[in-house]
C-alpha cells in the first residue's frame, strides 16, 4: 500500500505525542488553548522550570522591557545585531542596554575556549611586540612569524622565512608606527569591514583563522609572554564576570630567550601557578582546568601518543587536566571514527580519560564528518563542543539527552566560521526551546574581536532565544556552566555558592534600576 | 536548591528519552553502536520506513552515486547551490544531473502556490504585453501599471498614474525593443545578479515582491489572459511532472476589454472550466482546487466578510473550493489571533470551512506574529503554510504531529524572502530528520525565477535533507503531496494510482541509466 497511515508513523512521532499534556478539548476557547500551549512551551524551554524570587521577577521585568524595546526597534529599522555578521554588529551590540546588563551578569564558567584565542589581540600588539628581543620574518606565503631571541637567531632558509628583523629597530625607522601596528592587529584577528567579501567561503575564513594561530605562536609561546598571556586572559574573563575556565590547550613547546624549550608538563604546571597567583589577587575567582587537545590533522599513531600523553598528564595533575579533545576544522580533518583505535586506549587500559569532543561543527549532514556526533556519544563524551548538527541527528539527540551530555554553543564562532549567518536560525534555538542542556561559550573571542563571554551571551539571549528567552534562561545558562564543569563536587558546591552571591547582587542591582 | 538534578529535567527531555531504543550496552563495539544509531536515524527520517522494491533500490543507488559526486565536488569547490542564493545558484542547479532526474520525477501535487506567481514571467512579457489594446502607465512611485481597454481609458489623476500609453504604439517607436522587454521582465520578477545588495533586508525584498503583484495585476486579471494564464500555468507544472495543484487564490475581479467586471464566482467557475479543458488534453492530469485567500492587512470586519464569502463559495463549488487562508507578509500583517472572531464564524454557524493557514513564516521567535502557529493549531488548520518557526514551538510541534498536520515547505521562497540564507540551516532539516509530515512546494516560483516544483525539490533533497535524504525521502514527499491534498478519498486513491504508474516508469528509467 502506498499511503502510510498512522500505524506507520515513525517512532519519534508517537513519542513526541506522548509528551503532549491532556489535549485541550474543543470546548476550550482560543484564549484558553493558547494560554495552555504558551505555558507548556514556557515550561519546556531552557530554564523554564526555574521559580524566580520576587526580586528576580522584578529584575526580569526590567530586563525584558529593555529587550522588547530593542527588538521592536530592530523590527522597525531592520537592523538586528544577531542577524548581522558580528563584525558589522559589534558596535551596535556595544550600544545595547541589554548587552551592558549581560556584561555585569555573573556568567559562571567558560567551558569552550581555546588556549591562545582568549585575550584581546591588541595586548599582543601594544605590549608583547614592544618587548625587547622581538624579531619577525615573513614566510613565502606572506605570513608574519615572530621569535624572541638574543642574540638574533640564525637566518632561516628562504623556503622557511625572510631574514629575522629586530622589531624594535624596524619600528624606530617607520614613518607611521600606528599604521604598522594596525596591520599587525589585522594579522592577529579575522576582523574586516566586509566579511562577506574577504571570506567568500569556509576555506577562505579557515585559512586566515589557521594563519593567525601560526603567526601569534612565536609571541605567546615565549615563556615570559606565556605567563602574562594566561594572567591577562584570566583578568579579561574575570572583568567579564566569569569565574572559572576550562581551556582546550594544545600545550605546544614554550621557549625561553636562550632557546631552552619546555615540555607539556611545564606548561600545565605554569597554568596552575599563574591561576593560583591570579586567584590570590581576585576574590571569588575559582580557577582553571586544561583539556589537552591535539589537531585532527595528525595521523592515528600520533594521536595514539597524544592520548597516552593525556593519560600521563592527568595522572600527574589530576586537578588540572580534565581530559582530552581533538581540535581543528572538522570538515577537512580526520573523523573521530578514524581515530577510534587511539580513542579506545584508555578503556583498554582501564583508565578513565574524559573526552570533550568537538563534534557536529558542520553543515554537511549525512557525510562522514557529520557522524562525529555518533562517535562522541558512543565514547561517552563528557560534553560536546558545538554540536551544531545535533538536531539533525534525532537518535544522538535523544541518547545524549538521556546521558545529560551538554553542548557547548559558541554563536559568534559558528557565524564567523560560516556555519550560519542569521543567528536566529542557529540550531541551538530548537534545543533551547526544548530545554536541552547547554552552555554558552566563546571559542576564540579574541580572534573574532569579541571579549569574555558577554558578546556570545548577547547573541544567544537576543538571537538564538528570541523573545522567549528571559532571566530564567540566563540563570539556567550560568548554572549549567558550573553544573557541567569538571570541578569536583565539593568545589562545584563552593563555586555555585560564590556564583549565587554574585547573582543575588546582580539581580538586586537590576531590580533597583530606574525604569 | 540551585542545581537542577535529573528530576527537574523538562518534560520533553524525559519523553524524548522514552523513544530511545534499548540502549546499547558498553560491551557493544563502536561499530555496532554506530550501526544501531545510524539505523535508528534512518528509520526516523522522512520516508525512512518505506521498503523499496529491487528496482527502486537500484534506482536509488544510481541517484545517490550522482548525489554523492555532486556533494563531494561542492565540498572541494566550496560552491554548493543550496548554500548560495538561488539567483546565483540557478545556472549551477541547471547543470546538475540530480536536478535533471528530479525534473523527470513524478512529484505528485503542488499544495502551496499562489494564483499569479506560477507561470514563467517571460510569457507575460513575450505573449501578453504583445496583445492588442494593452496600455501602460507609470505610478508616482515608479511602478508600471497595465490595462487592456478599447478605446483608451480616461487619463488617471497624476496622483494615480501617468497617462495611458498604448504599448503596441510605444514599442513601435523604440530603438531597442529587447532592452525594453528585459526591463519589463525585471519588473515582473525578483531576479537580480546581486540579491544581497539589491535586497539589503526583508523590507526591501517584500516591497519589490508586492510591487510585482501590483504590476502584473492589470495583465493577469484581463479575462482572456486570465484563462490563458491558468492553462499555461497548468502546462508548466504538468511539464514538470506535477499532476494536481491547490492554488491560494485571492479571486480579484477579472475584467473584460469593455470594462465589465467579474466576481469571485466567475473566477472559480473559470478555474474549473480551464482545468477541465486542460485535463482533457493532458493524460493523467488530476485537476486543481482553490484555497480562497485574503490579505492579512485587511481589517477584522473585512475578513469577516471574506470568511462568509469563502463559506458561500464552498457551498457553490464544493469540489473546487478547498478552504480559506490569509496571505501576505506575516511579520507586518495582522496576527491570526487578531482575526479570531472572524475565524470562529464557521464554527459558530456549524459550518465546516477548512483552514490552510500561513503560519510561522518568521524569524522573530516569541513575538505576537510568531504565535500564529499556535492559533493555526488551535483552529485545526488542515495544513500549515511554511511553518518555518515550528521547531521553535515544541508544544505546537508535538500536537500538530499528533493531528498529522503537515507543513508546506517552500525552500526557495524562504531563502529569497530572507528567512534563511544557507538552506542546510532550514529548520525543515530537523523535521525531515525526525519524519515530521511535510510537502515541498514552490510558493511563487515565477517571481523567484524558478519553475514548477523541481528547483524546490532540488534544494530540499540536496540542501535540507543532506546526504541522508535518498529515494525514500523523495517518494515519501511525492506521496505526502497526494495524501495531504484535499482530494476526496476516492479521487485520492485514483490520483495515487496514476502517480504510482508514473513513479514506476520513472524508477525503471533511472534504474536502467548507465552508470
Amino acid at each position: 500500500m502506498l499511503m502510510d497511515g498512522p500505524s506507520r508513523r515513525p517512532a519519534l512521532s508517537s513519542l513526541l505525542l506522548a509528551m503532549a499534556m491532556p489535549f485541550f478539548c474543543s470546548a476550550l476557547s482560543i484564549d484558553e488553548a493558547w494560554s495552555q500551549l504558551l505555558m507548556r512551551e514556557k515550561m519546556m524551554q531552557l530554564g523554564g522550570q526555574l521559580v524566580l524570587t520576587k526580586q528576580e521577577e522584578l529584575a526580569n521585568k526590567k530586563l525584558m522591557a529593555l529587550k522588547k524595546a530593542e527588538v521592536s526597534q530592530a523590527m522597525r529599522t531592520q537592523k538586528f545585531p544577531p542577524s548581522m555578521h558580528f563584525f558589522q554588529a559589534k558596535t551596535l551590540i556595544e550600544q545595547s542596554e541589554v548587552f551592558h546588563i549581560l556584561k555585569k551578569m555573573p556568567k559562571g564558567a567558560a567551558l569552550h575556549i581555546h588556549d591562545f584565542g582568549i585575550l584581546s589581540m591588541n595586548w599582543l600588539v601594544k605590549n608583547v611586540t614592544y618587548r625587547p628581543h622581538c624579531h619577525f620574518c615573513v614566510t613565502p606565503r606572506g605570513s608574519w612569524k615572530f621569535k624572541f631571541a638574543y642574540p638574533t637567531p640564525p637566518t632561516p632558509t628562504p623556503a622557511e622565512c625572510s631574514e629575522w628583523v629586530l622589531l624594535e629597530k624596524y619600528r624606530s625607522k617607520l614613518p607611521n608606527v600606528t599604521d604598522f601596528d594596525n596591520r599587525l592587529l589585522q594579522a592577529f584577528t579575522l576582523m574586516t569591514e566586509k566579511p562577506e567579501v574577504t571570506y567568500a567561503n569556509q576555506d577562505a575564513v579557515w585559512s586566515k583563522f589557521k594563519s593567525i594561530f601560526f603567526t601569534i605562536s612565536g609571541l605567546v609561546q615565549y615563556a615570559p609572554v606565556f605567563r602574562d598571556y594566561v594572567f591577562h586572559a584570566l583578568e579579561e574573563f574575570y572583568q567579564d564576570n566569569v569565574l572559572y575556565l576550562e581551556l582546550r590547550a594544545m600545550l605546544f613547546p614554550v621557549y625561553e630567550l636562550n632557546g631552552t624549550i619546555h615540555n607539556e608538563e611545564w606548561s600545565v604546571e605554569t597554568y596552575r601557578e599563574v591561576a593560583h597567583m591570579f586567584a590570590k589577587k581576585h576574590p571569588g575567582f575559582i580557577g582553571i582546568k586544561i583539556i589537552y587537545s591535539v589537531h585532527r590533522f595528525e595521523n592515528v599513531s600520533s594521536v595514539m601518543k597524544s592520548v597516552q600523553t593525556a593519560m600521563k598528564l592527568r595522572t600527574l595533575f589530576p586537578e588540572m587536566v580534565a581530559g582530552f579533545d581533538l581540535v581543528g576544522r572538522e570538515d577537512t580533518g580526520h573523523s573521530l571514527y578514524d581515530y577510534r583505535e587511539a580513542l579506545m586506549i584508555p578503556t583498554l587500559h582501564g583508565v578513565k580519560l574524559p573526552y570533550f569532543f568537538h563534534a557536529g561543527e558542520t553543515d554537511w549532514q549525512g557525510t562522514s564528518v557529520d557522524r562525529n556526533l555518533l562517535v562522541a556519544l558512543i565514547l561517552n563524551s563528557t560534553r560536546i563542543g558545538h554540536g551544531f548538527a545535533l538536531t539533525k541527528h534525532p537518535a544522538v539527540w535523544a541518547d545524549s539527552w538521556k546521558k545529560d551530555i551538554p553542548i557547548e554553543v559558541c554563536p559568534i564562532s559558528n557565524q564567523v566560521l560560516k556555519l550560519v549567518s542569521d543567528l536566529r536560525n542557529h540550531p541551538a534555538a530548537v534545543l533551547m526551546a526544548t530545554g536541552y542542556p547547554m552552555v554558552i561559550s566563546s571559542d576564540d573571542p579574541a580572534v573574532f574581536g569579541a571579549k569574555g563571554l558577554s558578546y556570545d551571551f548577547y547573541e544567544a539571549f537576543m538571537g538564538i532565544g528570541g523573545m522567549s528567552a528571559d532571566l530564567r534562561t540566563l540563570k539556567q545558562l550560568a548554572m549549567n556552566s558550573i553544573k557541567f564543569s569538571t570541578l569536583l563536587d565539593i568545589n562545584k558546591k563552593a563555586a555555585m555558592k560564590t556564583w549565587e552571591e554574585r547573582w543575588n547582587k546582580f539581580v538586586a542591582d537590576l531590580a533597583r534600576r530606574p525604569t
